[in-house]
């Protein structure tokens, strides 16, 4: 199983998250770009210490929205976004190479994560830099999205992630967040969870009923202490219970 | 003889030079990478356009600087300087490849240009992130600056280059631009003054001395319409004269 | 009748339509604030003039999008909006008031204006903006739109303005821009338009029918050559037609 | 006595040091406009609270520049560098007016502090906005700088600060950071010396010698737990040693 998470976040004199206390715990890494979060000394850093902990490296890429931290819908020009993330994957490329290693990976991050799971036409705008940069790339996203539905139609590599602290309805979507249960916050819990997701066992939906995820990675979060406590656990638990942690990349 | 000149320095809504008219005039285009100008959108179209034309794509690096394009001196720190100039060259070699081609040449722009010919640090962290990304990337600047001695000194191909509308002192360093003879206006004599460095021939200085320069590239600029029609003549008149116009790189 | 256009839209290097020729024209300057466009250096000159010219200044306020230039819908939290709303009021009035005047009007740009045609928060979040600062200052926008109900809900002066170049429908509506008729170019038409809407007299809807709008001011454009010839054409026919024009505000 | 420290430092997602600790310290609140730091909400935010805890706003103006957080000098022209200083201030203005109350002083900040000093064009460009904009605003900077001198000859009252944390050569200028006993670390040493400062009484200088500072504010920090509880302790021992606390302005 892979685990991934959110690095690199912070911008200038700014920081955010744990990258650190992070790259020891996940396998995968989705390095901020620029865009929405990341300068180039953040880039090379992160990129240097995730090769170095043999942690893969995978674009997080976002609309150009530094004031919003790419968390508000921005209505780009399909054409337009493809070029801001062909930007993002080579900006990110080159620090990886650097480090030794290349971008293994790409992740929508924060709004466009969200826009792409309906939005076709942006959907396609990200498959289509992803297709002009690299189609042996893979992308990572939500199961039944748009975005993975026309990167495999597209011929790239869609890889179905399930998220480590988030309530799921029983039609495996996420219970929105302004709803009851949309957000987990016990260790326990959470830890469980992710097990029960690694070794092929159903987890309970928002309403009680068995939900059988089968995720090829599972996202942890680590912007908060909290977080960071919690994707620890999660790292402990599965490894206590037997699965492998490894890059799918 | 090469002839570069800036491109892609539009931003967004806005424009600047023509873009169409230079490329069939140069055969080095210096692409903006974004810092000081340049959208992606804008990189995609001049890599692509440049392709089709043959010409030369380089890497116009910058400051970080849209508001003052790339035009004042900013005291970065040099690690910061280079991990700036690796995330441009990141972004342009992704734009570069998508078109067939890639980044053959690196320039630094307008107050980075101005500051590598002293600044010992700067110079060197530019430099620095040649030698990180790719060490056979040749570089263009201005001979006897700080910047060629250093890119040499760690194994770079260096590249001269003169202007074609500059005047110089009789030590060959370019007349201060507040000064009288900084600027050459008149086509006739900045066609000439291009026909004489490329065969070999001797120039003015500003004192009316002998000047013999012997660039292995002349830039040339075309921000403005009356720019543009040096810049063609420019060309004609080397073709003219049995100059053969190829890109160094 | 007031006549009102966008400037002072350039940034830096860029520059953006004949701000000086527009000042010739209208009443109202619709001044960009910095955050679709806009630096400061502009800001001050274009103030400074508009007083000069007997101009009107008005706050063009915008989403925080220089690379898209205030053109893309951004789905920004209302709270946000108001605060970005204040801080673009407060810069350009402290420009207004250097030149000698203050700022009389506020507009919104682009992608806002449409936005808040319909959209109840973010049209409430600008009210929200003006009533904390200035109570007293009118706003421009289209008849019949949530931003002038809720303005006027909240006691601010709502300025109803026509577009001289847009169809509009038998609802007084615009045409869609992607559908026939939604854009005027006839310089002939437009003036004559103009000085129907200006002496109370119908215009043609996209259908033929008669049209009656009554708008305190008319909005021209000035960001082409064609344009700010369109421009001087309306506002002699006005001149020529006896129309008074001056600012509303 | 008047305790200034920096704050709303914030930039969207990120934050910086905690501005409600310091609001319960200090007497005067340097906000930042934008241009370093400081989103238009932050800017409203700590304006309120500001108003709350009777803490006076000053203006902390900087160079434009978010990824290096205004700490690199920029050798901007000095006009633009006049129009960036308004445009600051007049969004903090609006910010401050609409909580209550209004700016009541500026101070510059980081690079651009440290520039004014003896950088003579870019002190009368800072000097030259507050002129334009209300000469009756103080500005704060340090004793024998270019800055206060070419403020008070143009007619403003300039307000000499000293540093808490920092060391004082003989000549009562500060040490340069790179050499030993630049910073003070010791919170007794440092509420000692403020409480010798703020009644008259000499301090160290960084060569042991007696040196009479006469501050009319004392720079404080609180951008690390640290530096708050340093900031506690200087406001509680200037308290106990009967120096009554009060903004200058």
């Amino acid at each position: 199983m892979d685990l991934n998470a959110d690095l690199g976040e912070g911008f200038g004199a700014w920081t955010l998250g744990d990258d650190d206390a992070l790259l020891e715990v996940v396998t995968s890494a989705n390095v901020a770009c620029g865009f929405h979060a990341g300068d180039p000394r953040t880039m090379r850093r992160v990129c240097e210490r995730a090769v170095e902990h043999g942690v893969a490296i995978g674009a997080q890429v976002s609309y150009r929205d530094l004031p919003g931290f790419g968390r508000r819908f921005i209505d780009v020009d399909p054409d337009e976004l493809t070029q801001d993330v062909v930007a993002q994957l080579g900006a990110l490329s080159a620090f990886a190479r650097v480090a030794g290693d290349r971008v293994r990976y790409l992740k929508p991050h924060g709004a466009l994560y969200n826009a792409v799971v309906h939005h076709e036409e942006q959907a396609a705008a990200v498959v289509a830099a992803v297709v002009d940069v690299d189609a042996s790339l893979p992308v990572l996203g939500l199961p039944g999205s748009a975005f993975l539905r026309l990167a495999r139609d597209a011929g790239l590599t869609g890889v179905d992630e399930a998220f480590a602290d988030r309530g799921y309805t029983p039609a495996a979507t996420l219970v929105p967040r302004r709803e009851p249960g949309a957000v987990l916050h016990d260790a326990d819990e959470i830890a469980a969870r992710c097990v029960a997701m690694a070794t092929g066992r159903p987890v309970r939906d928002v309403d009680g009923g068995e939900l059988r995820l089968a995720p090829a990675s599972i996202c942890v979060h680590g912007d908060t202490p909290g977080a960071v406590g919690i994707a620890r656990r999660v790292r402990a638990e599965l490894t206590a219970a037997g699965v492998e942690l490894a890059a799918f990349a």
